[in-house]
C-alpha cells in the first residue's frame, strides 16, 4: 500500500546552483548527497516534512554524471524541471507486482537501490498519465 | 516558512478517467472535489498522508474547463503530467513577499482563492528551475 508522497524528482544541469537556490530561496537544507552510479546522477535530497506513516516527504535534486543517463536524455529533450514523483510503500515488491498484474508496465524486473540505500521501481509514465512514478521502500523501518 | 509538500498537480485531459486511474491502480480516494472558475479548472484532490506541520499531502488532479485556462494551453503543449509542485505554509503573504524581495517573480500581486478555501500563489517557472511552483495556506487551522 503506498502511505506518502516521498518524494519529487526535479531534473537540472546544475546540482550545487540548484542546492542554492532551494536553501536561498525557501531555507531548505540538504540532508542526504550521493551519487547513484546505476542511475547515472549525483543528487541531494532536501528533507521537507515528515509524514504520518513514519516516513517523511523530500525534494530529489538529480543532476546528471553522464550523456547516456536517462535523466541527461529527458533534460536534453524537456530542459529542466520535475522529472518524477515517488510513492513510498513498506513493500515495493508486493506493490509493484499488483500494479504489474493491473496491466501498468513497471520498468525493473526486480527494484533495484536508490536514494539513501532504498529500493525502488519505476512505472511507465505513457501507462500513468504521462508521469513518470517511482515506488520507494526505505531502507530503515520507517517508524522513528 | 515552508513546512510540508502540500500537493503536486498534474494536468489531464479527462478528470473522471484519471481519478479511476489513481484509485484502481493505487487506491486513492478522492477526497474533494471542486471547480475554480477563476483557475479555468475541475479538479479533484486525492489525500495521501498527514505531515508534521498539522497539514496533509495531496495529488491535486486537474482538468481545464475552458480552451483559454492555463492548465488547456500548457496541456495543448506538454501532453498530460505535472503541471505544478505546492508547497504547504501558514503565511502565504508573507512568504510570497520574502520570496519576491529575493528577485523571484510571483505571479499574483495579492494571493488568490485555491482548492478548499485555502489562499495561493505561483512563482514563476523560469525563476525556480523550470518548475512551476505554487506556495498554499490551507482555509482551516493545520492542527487537528
Amino acid at each position: 500500500m503506498l502511505t506518502r508522497i516521498d518524494h519529487i524528482g526535479i531534473a537540472c544541469f546544475d546540482l550545487d546552483r540548484t542546492v542554492e537556490f532551494y536553501r536561498a530561496t525557501y531555507g531548505f537544507e540538504v540532508f542526504h548527497t550521493e551519487v547513484n552510479e546505476e542511475q547515472g546522477v549525483r543528487e541531494a535530497m532536501l528533507k521537507i516534512n515528515e509524514t504520518s506513516d513514519g516516513g517523511a516527504s523530500y525534494l530529489q535534486l538529480l543532476e546528471p554524471i553522464r550523456e547516456d543517463s536517462t535523466v541527461a536524455k529527458w533534460l536534453a529533450k524537456n530542459g529542466e524541471g520535475v522529472h518524477h514523483i515517488a510513492f513510498g510503500t513498506a513493500d515495493v515488491d508486493g506493490d509493484s507486482e499488483a500494479i504489474r498484474d493491473k496491466g501498468v508496465r513497471v520498468l525493473y524486473e526486480q527494484p533495484r537501490i536508490g536514494s539513501m540505500g532504498s529500493r525502488i521501481t519505476f512505472l511507465h509514465p505513457k501507462d500513468c498519465g504521462g508521469v513518470l512514478t517511482e515506488l520507494v521502500t526505505s531502507a530503515q523501518p520507517t517508524e522513528h
